[in-house]
C-alpha cells in the first residue's frame, strides 16, 4: 500500500541556551540552539509522519525555515514507495533537480541545511513505516540496497558504486555479531560537558570530576580564545581526569594555519588526542599542513564540512585523522553514507559531530551503522555526547557509563514532544513570550 | 560631515528570462535572472543612497532576501565614516561578528550572497559620496589604503598585509598611464551571446556571425549536455569565427573528474582556450588533476568559488589557469580584492564572471582596478560580456568593438532604474502580474 506525502510543515524552534552559556566556544560565544523542524504528513491511516530537523544556533533559523518552504514542492505529492525505490536518484533530484534553487549553494550553506532536514524526515518516515530505528533499517539492507540510496556524482574518481558494494560486502560476515555487541555494550562516547568556554574554572573542575565518576574516558575542552587560559584550563582538566583518560581539544575555527601549529606546539604538553577545527573548515590543504606539522596530535574536522566533495578532498589530501561529519550539515543521511564509505576506503575513523539539539539523537544511528556494516572497528572511534536538551525528544539518547545504548524505537530518533514544539516555537511560543516580557 | 545609514530596504527583483532560454546551459536549463536588491538609505541631504545586489537565477531569491533582512541590523545605524575608517574590520564583523548568522555558512551559500549585496551597496555609497566610479575610487587609493579594506583571516599562510602592500607598490609606477590607456581603449571582453545551449543551431550561427561583425575576438560556447551536439555546435562556431579568433568552452559543472578529461580530449580538436567549470566548483584537487591531464587546454573556474579560502587553495594546488571570481558570490568587493592580490602572487590571470543581471556592471570595475593597480597585464585576460538586461541600469556597460569602456558615473554602476524596480518586483510587479494572467 503506497503512502503519499500530502503536506510539509516547518517550524522555527529555538532554545534560549545563550542564557546559561551552554555550548559557548571561541567562535560561538552565545548560541541559542535551534532547529528548523520539518514534519512530513501522509495519507497513511494512523497519521504516520516523518520528522526531521536541521540544527542552527539561533538567529538565521528563520532563513533555513524559508529555504525548507522553497524546497517543499519537491517532495509534497510523492509516495514513500517511489522515493525509496531509487533513493539515490531522489537525492540527486532534490539537490540538483531545481537548478534555480541549486544556484544558492550549490550543495552548501542554507539550501543544503534545509535539504538535510527534509531528507532526514524521509528517512524517519521510512524507518517508522518499517518499524525499525534508522540504524537497524540500514544494517538490515544488503550492500546493493545501501548503494541504491547513494548519489555518486563528483566522487567516482575515488569511489565507484562497484567499490562501494565491495567495501560493504567485506563486512557482511560479523554483522549480526557486531549488532548483538552494540545492543549489549553500546557505542563508546565522549563528553564535552565540562569543556565549554563560558563556564567558570570552578564549574569546569566540578563537571570534570562528575564526568569521571559517570564513567567517561574521553573528555573534550573548548579552546582558542586565549592561549594562557587554555593552558590553565587544560591543567585543571588533567588534574581531574588524570593521564589514563583521553583529552581532546576544539578551537572552533579561530586560528590561521601557522597560528594553529604554533599554539598546538604549546598545548602538546597536555597530550591531546586531537585538535578539532583549528582553522577554516574549507581549508583542506591547511588542515593537511597542520596535520603534518603537529603529529602525533591528530587533526579532526567535519561538522562544517558541507558536502561529499569536500570530504573527498579531505581524504585525498590526508588532511584528517578523525572525520567528524554532521548529520544535517551534509545533505541528509544519503550523503552521510557516501562519506562513511569514502572514510572506510581511506581508513579514516568517523567520529560524528554531536551536541546542539538533536545531533546526538541523529548520529548514534550513523555510528552504529558504521560499526556494524562499514568500518567494523571501534579503534579511535568515539561519539560526541553533550548533555543538553535531550528531554525534548520522544526517544532521547540513553547513555550508560559513557556509552551510547542503541535506540529501539522506530524512526530517526529525532521526533520532539508536542509540548516542546508548542512552547519553544519562535517567537510566539510561551518560553519566548516569557523572555520577551522580562 | 558624517553620513549615517538610517534604513536598509531589500527587494525581490526577477526577470522572466526562462521564457526565451537566454542564459541556458547544461546545468541551468531555464533560469529567471534575479536580484536580491539592497538600498541603503542615509541621512545625507540630497537623499544619497547605496545600491547593491546579489545575483540568483529565480526561485530561492526570496531566501536571499530573507537573509539580507536578517543581516540588516549589522549596518543600520552605522556611519559611512566609521565603516570606511577600517573597512577590513567592518568586513570581518559583518561576516563573523554575529556567530549565530555565521553558522549558516560559514562564509558560503545564502548568507554570503546576502552579505555581498550589503557590502557592495556600501561600496556604491562610498563611491557616490566621493563622486567616483568604484574602479577609480580604488585606483586612487594608496597601497596602504587598499590593504586597510582587507580581512586577512585564514589567508596569512599565503598572503600577509605586508606582502599585499608590496604587491601593490610594485605597480604604482605606470598607474596613471594604464588608467589613461583604459579610458582610451577599454578593457578586452568576450561574448557568450551565441553560445547558449537552448539556442537552435541556426540562431547560434547567426549570432556568431554578428559577434564577429561587432568586433569580438573571443567567443564562449556552452557545452556538457550531449557530447555529439557539443562537437557539431563547435564545428559551426569555428566555421563562423575562424581559427584566428579564440573559442572558450563552459560545461557548468556537469561532469566528474575523469569524464571531464575524456570529453575534453574529444573537444581538443577545436582548440578551446579554456574549459570552464568542468566539475564541482568545490573540487580543488579535481580541477588540478583535470588541468594536468588536458594541457594545453586551460582550466577556468570561480563563479561558484565561495570565498577567499577556496581560492587560496585553488592557487596553492595549481588548479586554475584562469580565475573567474564573482562580484557577489564572494562576500562583496573586500573579499574580491584579496583574491585579486592572491591571484597576482600566484600569477593567475583574473577573468571575472559576467552575465546574469548586473554582473557585467560590477566586474568592469574589478577588471579595471586589477589592470591599473594589481596585475598591470592584459595577457590572457578577457572580461565576460553577455548582452542581456543592461537596459535596466542607470549606468549600463558600454561596449566598443568588443571592449568594455570604463564607466564614468559615481558608484558601483549597479543602480537599476526606478521603473525596473517597480515593474519587475516579484511577485507583485506588473511584469509578473501579466505572466500570472496568461
Amino acid at each position: 500500500m503506497s503512502i503519499r506525502i500530502t503536506q510539509l510543515s516547518v517550524r522555527d524552534i529555538r532554545f534560549p541556551t545563550s542564557l546559561s552559556l551552554d555550548g559557548s566556544d571561541a567562535m560561538n560565544s552565545a548560541p541559542d540552539y535551534s532547529a528548523s523542524y520539518v514534519v512530513l504528513h501522509t495519507d497513511a491511516p494512523g497519521g504516520l509522519e516523518g520528522h526531521g530537523l536541521t540544527f542552527t544556533i539561533g538567529r538565521g533559523n528563520e532563513i533555513c525555515v524559508a529555504a525548507v518552504q522553497s524546497l517543499a514542492p519537491m517532495v509534497v505529492g510523492l509516495t514513500l514507495e517511489e522515493i525509496v525505490a531509487d533513493m539515490g536518484a531522489f537525492w540527486h533530484t532534490i539537490t540538483v533537480g531545481d537548478s534555480q534553487l541549486r544556484w544558492l549553494g550549490p550543495e552548501k550553506g542554507v539550501i543544503h541545511l534545509a535539504t538535510a532536514a527534509i531528507v532526514n524526515a524521509i528517512w524517519d518516515l521510512w524507518a517508522k513505516n518499517e518499524g525499525k530505528p534508522v540504524w537497524k533499517l540500514l544494517a538490515d539492507m544488503t550492500p546493493e540496497q545501501v548503494v541504491r540510496c547513494l548519489d555518486f556524482s563528483y566522487v567516482t574518481d575515488v569511489l565507484t558504486p562497484e567499490e562501494a558494494i565491495a567495501l560493504l560486502r567485506r563486512q557482511v560476515p560479523g554483522k549480526a555479531q557486531r549488532e548483538a555487541q552494540m545492543l549489549r555494550e553500546g557505542y563508546p562516547g565522549y563528553t564535552t560537558a565540562p569543556g565549554w568556554l563560558g563556564y567558570s574554572e570552578d564549574k569546569m573542575r566540578q563537571l570534570a570530576r562528575e564526568a569521571v565518576e559517570d564513567g567517561w574516558t574521553h573528555i573534550k575542552q573548548k579552546i582558542g580564545a586565549n592561549l594562557e587560559d587554555d593552558i590553565r584550563r587544560a591543567t585543571i582538566l588533567r588534574e581531574e581526569i588524570g593521564w589514563e583518560r583521553t583529552l581532546m581539544m576544539d578551537a572552533n575555527q579561530v586560528w590561521g594555519v601557522d597560528e594553529s601549529v604554533a599554539n598546538m606546539r604549546r598545548l602538546a604538553a597536555f597530550e591531546p588526542l586531537w585538535i578539532e577545527e583549528p582553522t577554516s573548515p574549507d581549508d583542506i590543504l591547511g588542515h593537511a599542513s597542520i596535520r603534518q606539522r603537529i603529529a602525533p596530535i591528530g587533526v579532526a574536522s567535519g561538522e562544517h564540512c558541507h558536502n561529499r566533495v569536500m570530504f573527498k578532498q579531505m581524504f585525498q589530501a590526508g588532511a584528517l585523522d578523525f572525520c567528524q561529519l554532521d548529520a544535517a550539515r551534509l545533505g541528509g543521511l544519503n550523503e552521510v553514507l557516501i562519506v562513511l564509505l569514502m572514510a572506510a576506503k581511506f581508513n579514516v575513523p568517523v567520529c560524528p559531530h554531536g551536541g546542539g539539539v538533536g545531533l546526538c539523537e541523529y548520529v548514534q544511528n550513523i555510528a552504529l551503522f558504521d560499526y556494524i556494516a562499514v568500518s567494523a572497528s571501534l579503534h579511535n572511534r568515539v561519539l560526541e555526547y553533550v548533555d543538553h536538551l535531550h528531554e525534548h525528544f520522544l526517544d532521547p539518547v540513553v547513555i550508560r557509563r559513557g556509552r551510547y545504548m542503541p535506540p529501539q524505537r522506530a524512526g530517526y530518533s529525532i521526533e520532539m514532544t508536542a509540548e516542546t514544539l508548542e512552547r519553544y516555537q519562535y517567537p510566539g511560543g510561551q518560553v519566548w513570550l516569557d523572555i520577551a516580557r522580562t
